[in-house]
């Protein structure tokens, strides 16, 4: 089934609002099996609309509209598509309560410009909006079907899946499946390398990998009828990449991390140089962190270091404060001062300045202490002070959870 | 001037990537004056990308077209144009030398793939590309006008300001002028409300609100006549909002902070409970904040604002650990640990848990104390976790920058 999507009004064409409607819908509809084959943005002017509708079914049977049904006198998609059908436009006694309803839970006066949006092309079917006051229309004539949605996103998205999604569901007949995995504390080159080979030996899957500064993910879909080839992947997949996966796309690091601490009791403290309090504002953002996490010190001065975590003068010196011995010992020394089961010292150079030949920007020690046993990794990350911090802090996080699953 | 964007390729068409090209190029293109009229995005087909111009053309003079110039079979913007101007497409021996320095430069092998970009229509203009390969390109006939502009968005970006925006502004007649003021610790609709009638007072002036988390924007344009009006717009503008000013878009209230410290040669602490070293990790993202910024403490547990703050155990008992008082102490007792100028204590109710009637959820005090004199304020916050958070690290760093700024 092929789809296009029309998007109407200013704020979108001149670049105020980004077009996120668009990619979800998008998304969401290529997900289940439809064909995106069309986009385009158009100026909030009758003819504009109408032009548009002209052109998006040069290349599809189903258009999807996106904003122009509120109350000003700049929405016009519903008068823009009446004109395109060559339809009148009816006013809907039932459309107009309901409109009515809502201001009245809202607890707020009923506008009178919001009569406007009771009216609906003649012989379309209204799409209960319960988000707001413009419901959404569907109308079919000539083999075309044009389903008009509002702009904003809460009301869209939830439209979408209330009403549109079913219709779709039911229209296109060859249904998609997919999985999602996340993987953590591996590179999506490094990923796709071991992997690449896969793309060739399952033919009928879709492998798209995508990366975040957390994450790599891979979505794989397929239709119903090469669920066995999907679910042979799956085992291949996990004998290759099984180390890394941590679950699925919803899947959160900081909630794993938590979760596992809380599920075998234990606390975590965390004392951080170059990373400033990142690692530690992740772990305090999971709800219910507060019965694992003790506390957090960001020992980002030399003083501080030593003052805080007692760390050795002398070797602070003999060292530097990005070593080996130096993340040793803030995990070390915060275990003790704080009796954490886990502890983490993190020690590098954000940059840009204060790399050397020997120690370069990027350069960035872990040590975490699980239950006194001591792991410490190096790494030298690319990229500008708020990336490398960002790096260190998502291969702490994976580091954490390995450890710590590992118990 | 009219333009028309058309961007080509299965990413964006199926929602991988949001098209957030087309918002950047659409934003700058309007601010110095262009008018967008219409955008599309089009399958990666030759028949596609010629149709989709083809429809551009029904809009516009200038199309800019986004992607589809790399080395890969599927990248057929260049052979989509030429196929709709008919023209044929030649072989640049100097385009070929630039992605071959370009690969050396980067110590990389050459694809022979590579070879594909160094193609143009015959009698198009070359636009270098110091970030990629692909090069955009410039094509003008029958009084149309063609740019070609590669889809990475660094490239893209960096091609725009060197080749793209020159040509627009030289075409352009009636110039864009705009300002624009950032502003901090005041809400999006209280800041509104303090100017509205400003709206009606400068007519000729295009006054546009932008709010995120950290900030209330307002950009402020109109055409080159009308800049004494935008004179007079700006002294009442800050006559009235003034105190919330703290630059232009481009200002970053943490830079500010760490130059303000830098300044008056003073050095900083921070105590963080809920906001869980969110606080200190934006301090310590300026590059440079080493020499202002001591240390950080994340004092979430009752147990380490007594260790590790010296938070008496009987005042945390009388008046729990979120009150005006711990937040007093934490400040006081930091600065007296660590003999910063500036010393701030955070404790607040992030939820979604723990809130009581007289203690809600959102209950944020912040403590700040400059050169031992004392200043607490208390907050409730709406929003999720995350959100309280953010928004008591936005009105902490507020409170520094005004409070700093007055010393």
């Amino acid at each position: 089934m092929k789809v296009a999507l029309l998007a109407v009004g200013n704020e979108v064409l001149t670049g105020k609002t980004v077009n996120t409607n668009a990619s979800f819908l998008a998304k969401e509809i290529e997900d289940i099996g439809g064909k995106i084959v069309h986009q385009q943005v158009v100026l909030d002017e009758l003819d504009a609309i109408a032009e548009g509708l002209k052109t998006a079914y040069e290349h599809a049977d189903v258009v999807v509209t996106i904003g122009g049904l509120g109350p000003t006198v700049d929405d016009l998609t519903r008068e823009g598509v009446a004109q395109y059908f060559n339809v009148p436009l009816i006013y809907d006694e039932e459309v107009y309560k309901g409109i009515c309803s809502y201001f009245e839970k809202m607890k707020r006066e009923i506008p009178l410009n919001n009569q406007r949006q009771a009216y609906k092309m003649d012989g379309s079917l209204i799409l209960q909006n319960n988000n707001g006051t413009a419901p959404g229309l569907f109308y079919e004539a000539d083999g075309k079907v044009v389903i008009l949605l509002p702009g904003p996103p809460s009301e869209l998205k939830s439209l979408y899946y209330e009403s549109v999604q079913p219709y779709f569901l039911d229209q296109i007949k060859e249904r998609k499946i997919k999985r999602s995995y996340r993987l953590c504390g591996i590179g999506e080159s490094y990923a796709e390398e071991k992997i690449i080979h896969l793309y060739d030996k399952f033919p009928h899957l879709n492998i798209a990998p995508y990366c975040s500064i957390d994450y790599v993910d891979y979505i794989v879909s397929t239709v119903e009828e090469h669920e066995d080839e999907l679910q042979r992947f799956e085992d291949v997949f996990k004998s290759i990449l099984g180390e890394h996966i941590i679950g699925s796309i919803e899947t959160e690091i900081d909630d794993e991390i938590v979760a596992l601490l809380k599920e075998k009791s234990l606390t975590i403290a965390t004392s951080e140089s170059c990373s400033g309090g990142l690692l530690s504002s992740r772990l305090v953002n999971v709800s219910g962190a507060s019965s694992v996490f003790l506390e957090g010190l960001v020992t980002y001065s030399y003083d501080s270091k030593m003052s805080r975590l007692n760390i050795d003068s002398k070797r602070l010196m003999a060292f530097g404060a990005v070593s080996e011995e130096i993340a040793h010992d803030m995990a070390k020394n915060l275990a003790e001062m704080t009796h954490a089961d886990v502890s983490v010292g993190v020690t590098g150079i954000a940059g840009p300045n204060g790399g050397t030949e020997l120690k370069p920007v990027g350069l960035v020690y872990i040590a975490i202490n699980v239950k006194n046993k001591m792991f410490i990794d190096s790494y030298i990350f690319n990229g500008n002070r708020e990336k490398i911090r960002q790096r260190t802090v998502a291969q702490t996080l994976y580091l954490l959870y390995k450890y710590i699953k590992a118990l």
